[in-house]
């Protein structure tokens, strides 16, 4: 199957897959402002990651799946509690008022915290479907890169840099843990439905690493060079925070660039994995750089 | 060994092993507001109750101790974001200021999702101490017990319901989730580090859905009969609040009467228990019934 046939056919798995399992029927509201904030938006790069990954090693649907819908889960999470006036006060998301304007604050700080308990409520189906060693493992790698030393840790040190000069060996490490860690998680968990050697699995770790860095990048490129209307978020806002970007450091070609060489890496670690099917791997890393939003 | 003694040893337990595993190096200050929320507070009900049932069921100690700490986090992070200035505002917590009024409210907002994932995380340890299945099915129970049909649920409703003149078993059905979830599942988890027969299991259920219950009534009646000072907490919050309580709507005498009668309840289910050890389990809902704070 191409590319983006394959895409497509896997987004609206995710999305029917969602709406199965967030819950319409939570109380008083929180069923709604959980539904709103991940159904129908986003280009669901974590789990076709995810999903792409365990096709490249042979994984369990089952599990795979569920693995996607909870990183799309915790990324969602992120985005709401992120964009709350304590933090961003961001007001469109995914071309939509975001889910405290439309709920509320307090709604959505109760449906972030819905939403990340959720995650981890996917991944242990109790009808036996996902072994227990894999769904064990699946929550250990996503714990850890939604945690202290992955994005919310790369969410404070964002945070406490506002107007700081950072350079770029800091900003990348931000970054690493900020979007980065979900990134690289989604396809450690794409591994982790099925069986991989040792050495695959450090090659795909180089891919997620690569991945996660360019959509940085290509993020902040996008930042400057596109409009609100296109990004269904803020453009400029970067700039207009006084944070530190790859293109206020390096400047506008080099951002570009840069995000091209970090990609030959990802294509090169796939190249070097030695997996049989890597094709959805390579056009997702394709992706990332050509996207528009 | 007798109550006391046991319950001072488990606190100390609970608190050095909450030291070594919240994070001090977590970036940007993130840790120590994240440690500053956990550490050095509060009853450690919760993991007293996951420890105790680990015991009467012969559970394993490893599991136990991590599963208390987990419950403790969940707990930890919910007062972190329920005492923001969208939820109930609040300014002392334990004795101390809140984390907000301490580290400001994006890190108190942050500091709460990584103690969530660091409860999961917490669940499975790498080095196989913890056998897989016993891991997951951990996670399993603690997420229910946080999210949309548990805790966060129940805080909806809660915030739906201020003002309006819930009856007893909305309020009974409010707090089942609000507060009861995560007692409930403290036991759950506490079974699940051993192995139990149905029968027990049915009344351990029980047993934790009583204190649960009695627990949240005579939080309203010390709500009311206690002083700020006393409880670490903002007292005659509720009433301030216009939000329904056992004691608005039975009376204060009623309502004491009524959570003695809960934990005779919970007390009955442990002797239908048959389990072999449940003294610490009594003495907890004794416990409950008569604290000061």
């Amino acid at each position: 199957m191409d590319f983006a046939a394959w895409r497509v056919a896997r987004q609206d798995e995710v999305e029917q897959a969602l709406s199965t399992w967030v819950p319409a029927d939570a109380p008083a509201g929180l069923g709604e402002a959980m539904r709103y904030a991940v159904l129908d938006g986003g280009k669901r790069l974590r789990p076709l990651l995810v999903l792409a990954t365990s096709a490249a090693v042979g994984g369990l649907r089952e599990a795979a799946l569920r693995a996607s819908c909870a990183v799309e889960l915790i990324h969602a999470y992120s985005l709401v509690h992120d964009d709350m006036p304590c933090m961003d006060n961001d007001v469109l998301r995914r071309g939509k008022p975001t889910v405290h304007v439309r709920f509320g604050q307090a709604q959505a700080l109760l449906a972030g915290d819905a939403l990340q308990a959720l995650a981890f409520e996917l991944l242990v189906p109790n009808d036996g479907s996902v072994p227990s060693d894999m769904a064990a493992q699946l929550c250990l790698l996503l714990a850890q890169a939604a945690g202290a030393t992955g994005m919310a840790g790369g969410q404070a040190v964002d945070l406490a840099s506002v107007g700081l000069a950072l350079d770029l060996s800091a900003l990348e490490a931000m970054h690493r843990q900020k979007t980065g860690a979900l990134l690289k998680a989604s396809v450690a968990m794409g591994a982790a439905t099925g069986s991989v050697s040792p050495e695959a699995r450090a090659q795909l770790g180089r891919y997620g690493a690569a991945l996660g860095l360019a959509f940085q990048v290509v993020d902040d490129v996008l930042d400057v060079t596109s409009d609100s209307a296109t990004l269904g978020k803020t453009a400029g806002k970067d700039a207009a925070a006084d944070k530190p970007t790859f293109v206020s450091l390096m400047g506008l070609a080099q951002a570009q660039a840069y995000a091209g060489r970090v990609l030959d890496e990802a294509h090169a670690a796939l190249d070097q994995s030695r997996l049989d099917d890597t094709s959805h791997l390579h056009a997702l890393a394709d992706w990332v750089g050509r996207r528009a939003y």
